[in-house]
Order: C-alpha cells, then sequence, then structure tokens
C-alpha cells in the first residue's frame, strides 16, 4: 500500500469482502430493512437471562452465521478484529471465545466497524493473509442501562437522541474473490468542537465527519460525484443534515448521494426513534445486510463508507467533559484500479 | 511479511523502535525501576479534579515527552494505536484529542501495549508510513474504583491481588534507525479456562500465555534460549509460577530468562503489592523506562515480549462469566534477520 496526501492509504491488493452477515434485534425487524438481515428477532434476550449475555450471544452467532454462509472455518481465519460498546468490550470478547482465531480487541465507539474493516485490509494488503474476520455488536437495552438510565425509569427521550441498534455486523476479508475490493482507507484523527450534550451524538460527531470526508477527496482527488454512494454511521437526522451544511461550506455538495445507516435503518414516524439509529451494530448491520448486497447486485458500484464514533464514557460526561469525535472512511468498489 | 505457522507474521521490514516514553505515579517512583522512567509524579491527580483527568494528562504527556525526545512533531506521526482500562478507553480518547493525528483505538486489557506494537508493526511493515505511535495507560485509583471497591472503602486486598499501575508507557515505531527492530508478531486467541475470582488475574491469564508463548516456539522454530530475555507482563508473581510450571509441562524451560513486569516493578517485601504490578501501563512503563534502555544498552540484543489480558469487567463477574484470557508476543531484536 502507499500513503497518499495526509491520512490516506491506497491498498495495492484490495481485498475483496467475501461475505457479511448480520443479525438483528425486534425493533429492527419492525424497521424498512428487515428483510435484508440474516436473522430478525423476536425480543431483546434471545433467551439469555441479561441483555450482556443477549448480545454476546448475537455476536457469537453473527459470526457463526457469516462462517456459514462463506463456507470457511474457524481455522481458515488468520485474524479477526472486533469491537462493541459495553465496558472493556466484553460483546466481542465473550462472543469470540470459543472460536481460537487470533484476536485484536478495537474500539472506536460507534466508529469500530469501519476500524476493523481499515486494520483488517491493511493485514490483508500485504498477501500475508488469506482471511480475515471484522465484526461489531452493539445492544439498545445493555447501552441503554450502561450509558443513560435505567429502562425500567421510562424515561422520556429527547428529539435528538438516537436509538442505539440491537445486533451485530460482520465481514470477511479474503484475498480470493470478485469484489467488492476494499481500494482507500481513510483513518480520522479526533475532533472536539465542544459538544456536551450526551443525547446529541449527531452533532458531537458530525465535526470529525466532516474532517474525515474532507480529507479523503484532498487525499484521493475524488470529489462526492465520484462515488454512487456515500453512507455515514450513525449522525441521524440532525448530524446528516449537519455534515450536509458542514460539507457545502467546504465545497462539497454530497445533498445527491450520500445517507446515513442511523436514517436508513428505522421509519421515523411509524417507530418513535426520534433521531435515528446508532451504535455499534447499526453500520455494521446495515452495510452487512443491505448496502454490501445492493453492491453485489450492481445497484452499487462505488460506495465511500464513514463511521463516526462518539469516545466518551458516563464519567467523563458526569465530570462536564465535551464529546470528543472521530469518523473513519473506506472506498468500497466492485473494481479495482 | 509472511506468515509463519499458525499465528506468526515475520516482518520483511522490521520497524525500529525508534524511542520511548514513561510517566509514573507514586508508588511507582519508590520500586526499584523508578531511576528509569522519564518522570515519577509525587502523587495520584498531579493537579487534575478526578484520577480520569490524572489518567488522561499522564497519557498526554507521556505522548509530549515522547514526541520531543525523539524530535518529531505530531505531523510525523502517520498513525496511533492505543488504548486504556477505563470504560470506553477515555484516558487514550481524551489524551490523544488535542494532537490531530489519525487514531486507531484499541482495548486489550493489561495487553493493549503489545497488541498496539503488533498493529503498529504491520503498518510499518508496508514501507507506507514514516513512522507510528504506539501507546497506554492505567491509573490505580481510577482502575480500583471501577473494577473493584471505592478506595475510601479501605478494603484489604487478597494475597493473589495484583496492583494497577499508575502511568503511562509510548513507543514511536520508525522506518529509518538502527533498532531494536519488531522482528516477529505473534497474535494471541482469546483462551478461558474456566477461573472466576478476578483477583487473581494471573491464573486467568496464565494459560492465554502459555499458549501464545508455545505457538510463538512452534511457529518460529525458536526455543526459549534463543531469547535473552522472556517478559510478560503481567501475571504477577503468582502467575509467573503457574507459566513456568505450564511451560514446563509442555518441555519448554523457561526458568533461567524469564521474569515478568509485574514482578519487576514493585518491591514486594516493602511495597504491600501482593501479587505484583498489573494495568495497560505496567508493560508499557517497564518496557519504555527499562527494558528497552537495557536493549540499547546491549544488555539484551533478543527479547521476547508478551502482554496479558483479562477480557471482563465487572457485570460480567456479577453475572457469574468466567475470566477470558488473550495475550500477544513480540520479538524485538537488536538484529533484524
Amino acid at each position: 500500500m502507499k500513503k497518499i496526501g495526509n491520512q490516506t492509504l491506497k491498498l495495492d491488493n484490495p481485498p475483496t469482502i467475501l461475505d457479511t452477515a448480520s443479525i438483528v434485534g425486534p425493533k429492527e425487524s419492525e424497521g424498512p430493512l428487515a428483510k435484508f438481515f440474516d436473522k430478525c428477532l423476536d425480543d431483546e434476550f434471545w433467551g439469555e437471562k441479561s441483555w450482556e449475555k443477549a448480545e454476546t450471544k448475537i455476536f457469537r452467532e453473527t459470526i457463526n452465521t457469516l462462517l456459514a454462509k462463506s463456507g470457511l472455518s474457524a481455522k481458515d481465519i488468520d485474524y479477526s478484529f472486533a469491537g462493541d460498546l459495553l465496558n472493556q468490550c466484553i460483546s466481542s470478547n465473550f462472543g469470540m471465545r470459543d472460536l481460537n482465531i487470533p484476536f485484536f480487541g478495537l474500539f472506536g465507539a460507534c466508529s469500530t466497524f469501519v476500524e476493523s474493516l481499515c486494520i483488517g485490509s491493511v493485514f490483508m494488503d500485504s498477501l500475508a493473509c488469506n482471511n480475515v474476520l471484522c465484526a461489531t455488536s452493539s445492544h439498545f437495552c445493555s447501552a441503554e442501562k450502561q450509558f443513560r438510565f435505567p429502562l425500567e425509569l421510562g424515561n422520556q427521550r429527547t428529539p435528538t437522541s438516537q436509538w442505539t441498534v440491537t445486533g451485530s455486523g460482520a465481514a470477511i476479508l479474503s484475498k480470493k474473490g470478485l469484489g467488492p475490493y476494499i481500494t482507500y482507507i481513510t483513518p480520522g484523527a479526533i475532533v472536539d468542537m465542544g459538544i456536551k450534550d450526551a443525547n446529541n451524538m449527531g452533532a458531537a460527531m458530525a465535526p470529525a465527519a466532516l474532517s474525515t470526508l474532507c480529507t479523503h477527496f484532498e487525499d484521493t482527488g475524488r470529489t462526492p460525484d465520484y462515488y454512487d454512494a456515500i453512507i455515514t454511521g450513525d449522525l441521524g437526522y440532525l448530524g446528516k443534515s449537519i455534515l450536509i451544511d458542514l460539507a457545502k461550506g467546504k465545497n462539497y455538495d454530497i445533498s445527491e448521494n450520500y445517507d446515513d445507516c442511523g436514517v436508513l435503518m428505522f421509519d421515523k414516524r411509524k417507530q418513535d426513534t426520534h433521531s435515528g439509529g446508532s451504535g455499534c451494530a447499526c453500520i455494521a448491520t446495515v452495510f452487512s445486510g443491505y448496502l454490501y448486497k445492493l453492491m453485489k447486485q450492481g445497484h452499487i458500484n462505488k460506495l465511500l463508507l464513514m463511521a463516526t464514533g462518539a469516545l466518551m464514557n458516563s464519567t467523563t460526561s458526569q465530570q462536564g467533559e465535551s464529546i470528543p469525535g472521530i469518523a473513519h472512511a473506506i472506498s468500497i468498489e466492485m473494481e479495482k484500479k
């Protein structure tokens, strides 16, 4: 691979995204993308005794589904890269513990899925690996319990709040295969514009998204119209409109071909999800379930996938800290240049 | 790079560890390695209002110290890789937020420092990067508060418990320089032998350490006597003796040249630290402050550095889960083969 511009790596040997898998919870199963997911759950527990154990099971079964779909066994996977929102990333750690695959734990909040694809691509580019696994999960109930209020309180949610997606998405990057290929990665730096409202993540993350978006265009010489689709996850309705405005200020018009996984996941009018979906699983499931299939079917040939994360915890909010954001972008294309 | 054996990558272009930096807290400043660290703090707060903010400051100032020592600026660093023990890795996230360096957040509990060196080495091996930054931190007070009991309670500690190191260690991997070089990486898989005692991390992590150690020897064809020193972090006194015994059972005698950063950090007789040091900062500071200098001075030419992590949180313990462990190993050598 080669470094181009300030932050972007152009892969010499773009890996194929060999296959993907996704499992989602009950709320997501009532949304507009339900038919694209491998499995839709009826309840948030899936037979487990806690939300944390349920999230671990969702993670594990998504990996098992992916291995079954791809025809690979755990032994065929050289390295794995995964993370989640729970303290000390327990869903991915416990979800991976029986697989005996060398494992790198990641934390980038909701940016983790694309972070895992970035690092996985760099491992693949060397041609030293045959297959690597990238995955993330999140769970509405375990996230609310950990980051906000006990669900039993029934707190009213603010209009700017987002709904953490219950689910897991996973992808295998492979030396073999005919695309879609990961061709460029633009990892982002942390951007903190001083937003302190933990119920307005879209506003906190939009400046990081803008930074990585502009850097990607400057580094590659591409413009927004190069891509069939530019997809972020998860700025939600509010963050999406902020990013469109901020990009316009930098002379990039993304209003025609841009959307956000938090917006795509739920039907805002019917599902009471306010500013849209969020969580590590949002972009992971929307990409793995929906966007990947659109690419394989020829509806999208050039995709810029950018995941955003809010790098805070409940202690930092209580201590008056602002919310740093980060965004990582990758080009996924049906042809490798 | 090339994959050799089951899990190991042999680097084609071993990066030099250009420089390191370390800052430690007051307890570590009274230990046998105090004179090797760049800065020893008098108290756990360092002028901040909370332990979390103090840990963030320690992290940030370690990076600043490292940049100053190496003569590089933040702009010279292509990518950074860091993590810590706090929920959502806030110390590293907040510690990195003003530097504007593309950032990958990692979580591998106490294995994170070597995890960051593994991933950093793979980025460097491509020759696409000039310099990458690897760092971790931990803080006794913030860790106790988060994982165990309020310090104000004054709970008695069990004999098997370890003392989380307050500090931060960081290293720059560079294309230029004359070593020490990272020549091989052996990332580990998660191993869970069913240990449930959160006050006996050494026992929980030793099987993972054994797995990665044996895999490294099998993959590379090396034996323990190839290395001048085999150093783990942080199994502590108990885990160290378990690993020696377990390795003997696999016909690897490491009793002559093996030690553990948790053992090296404190004076057990005088400092009341029970089974020794632990935390993301333990191996990070012992390597960055002590071992790196021994290598530069010619006292160690071939080092196998292996970091171990316990991948649990307080919720998993409360829910009766066992403690999965992980270990990542790297060969650091004064000559690249």
